[in-house]
């Protein structure tokens, strides 16, 4: 059975540690689940401890989460399971930096959200974000959105991993 | 477009007065949208939010969220949108707080959760629990799950509100 402690991280672990185990508990925590809102619902409480386990910029993330496709309106996202602040329902295609990852299906690393055009800000406080497309047979499904209180909040260790986490949602989840 | 300060609440109100607040945000993060994923998500954080504003025990408030009516398996609960640590994934109807109130179709406050029969510790700090069933034409098909790390962090005031939280979702989301 899952246990609440999974998602609590020692301190004073490095990022590429406290990834390795993200991604390892990551692969136990689908494990006989193919539910995707269950599946999202767990990645993004473990996601989100892991990083505040961290020290800063990564302990400033604010908002950790999930966009999905809108399969009745595929030309918008609409919001998933998260941890954080009440968040925008619905984000179209090609808009802001969800929107351009899943429209383009590339990851997005932005050091600071101001200078994004046509950025969407659901929350004043945050100022850096990744935002990650989960691919399945090579269309984009959902994207992982991760927002920072600080500035430049996530670098290429955030996204060589979250792209990882990505592919094991992708791989244990039906959408 | 809704926005992360409705989920920010003032110190300094009464349990009341936060219940009504949220009541009215719900209202309003519903409006326009009814899928049942993103509604949830979004109730859970704020639902969340309110709690932790308030002062103890419902400060306590450790893990706030939803289970659903597997569709797949109609005799399981299935992990739905929250905030909180990771969780268990299925719950059997009938098992434990969340499954009795799911079989019931009745709210169930539960002091000391220790004492409940075939309670399921997905955490050991969570020491209370309210669990409130979402129906739609007469059947169960989620409930709103809330532990406390406080024994006895709910009481008649919380259930009176989040049975009229259940109706609000019920009502403004297709399941």
């Amino acid at each position: 059975m899952v246990h609440a402690e999974s998602s609590t991280f020692a301190e004073g672990l490095t990022k590429e540690e406290v990834y390795t185990q993200v991604l390892e508990q990551a692969s136990a925590l689908l494990e006989g689940e193919r539910n995707w809102v269950c599946n999202l619902s767990n990645a993004s409480s473990l996601l989100y401890h892991a990083l505040l386990s961290l020290p800063r910029p990564s302990s400033g993330v604010n908002w950790c989460g999930f966009y999905v496709v809108d399969t009745i309106n595929p030309s918008q996202l609409i919001l998933g399971p998260f941890q954080g602040h009440v968040a925008c329902q619905q984000i179209p295609l090609g808009k802001g930096v969800c929107g351009t990852a899943a429209k383009e299906g590339k990851t997005q690393v932005v050091e600071d959200v101001e200078k994004f055009p046509g950025h969407i800000a659901c929350d004043s406080r945050s100022k850096s974000e990744i935002v990650v497309p989960i691919l399945q047979a090579g269309k984009v499904v959902a994207i992982i959105d991760i927002d920072c209180a600080e500035l430049a909040g996530f670098d290429e260790v955030d996204q060589k991993h979250l792209e990882g986490f990505a592919r094991i949602i992708a791989e244990g989840s039906d959408f």
